[in-house]
């Protein structure tokens, strides 16, 4: 069973600057969460859209057969940081189908706000 | 009437550590709410898949004729507990139309949090 | 241009018991919101299901044509109240395309948290 | 690659009244976020609803090609202002297939509340 699409986009995307709580777990982030079902690992491309500049990318990943990876945009590395503070968006190409969900955890006041939904999924 | 689908995904999975407020209503928790508008009652089976180890499940639900069931990923017990502070996805997989929306209230700090979306939908 | 489906599915439902801060804006409240871009008139008819009892509606609404309203659960009174601390989920069915999305403010505590998210679309 | 439709639909919309913490990243705001993937440019015309009279627009945005606009209703000012505290719900067409999210940062406590979701897809 494979269940999903090839490729997944989000619109919104934004790494807030600051933090309060103890971290990893209430330290601000922006995060991919990406589901393969089926049983052969995915090759995962994800090229990142800003305002003013043109699109940065691919940041590749691999999510294997079976297993699920939830992505922080702040740990992204190569082919360069993603800034914070900024308006971007994200769009997720993979070889095999997978199921992409966005969700962020915004702790720069004394207390979190979530938000969370599926990603806009289309076939490539 | 039977309105939904037979296969639902939900990338985004984590159970917070720690709660403040009255239990149960404000203990931090990751729910799935589902749905059987059908007039038969629902077998659902729910595959839990982890970062680092295989897929986890089925757990078997059921969900009767004309009614809802949030449930507390919290309180699943069979086949084997869910760990806390540890992300996850899953599948939610029944023999009948239903429908699936996921839910987080998170409680670790002293103001709540939460975050819904409708599961992604799919038929086996 | 009229937009939608006439078909919504909304698992997830709950009106928190409790509120922190001036009403009506910061009343805790469980509302779906429906926009008709049609030129006709909207008749609504929501259905309400529970864990452990029927079904209970129609709750009867219109959304004029080229309105939209933000109904809250709260406040449905006919054919009877859906009570506070109670897990629900709901049906909304159309006799023109409409779309609606499920919000939640939850101010039970000091600070308020936010939910939403498109609901299920079908066509009955 | 051009990902997304040529219509969304957000039935809900409201500006909260207020807000806490540094402007602009803390002001309370009610957001649309766009991404065109295409090599063109895409011209946006948007329609407000409200409950109680007619609906206002197009708002006109331009999102060029392979960028993103994260637009803030709160900041429309042509044909009119959007007015705060009061439901809406807007509909957005575009001349190329673009991809839409709802986000809403309601800063009105002291501590932040966040919603987000895809917005409702159709093709004009």
């Amino acid at each position: 069973m494979a269940t999903g699409k090839t490729t997944w986009t989000i619109p919104e995307g934004y790494i807030p600057e600051g933090s309060n709580g103890p971290e990893p777990e209430m330290l601000s982030h922006e995060s991919v969460c990406i589901l393969n079902t089926s049983d052969e690992d995915a090759s995962i491309e994800i090229t990142v859209y800003f305002t003013d500049r043109g699109p940065v990318g691919p940041f590749e990943k691999t999510i294997p057969a079976e297993r699920t990876k939830h992505l922080r945009f702040n740990e992204f590395e190569e082919p360069e940081e993603i800034p914070t503070g900024t308006p971007f968006a994200s769009v997720i190409e993979s070889d095999v189908p997978v199921v992409c969900q966005h969700t962020r955890l915004d702790s720069r006041q004394a207390e979190n706000a979530l938000l969370s939904t599926i990603a806009y999924p289309s076939d490539s």
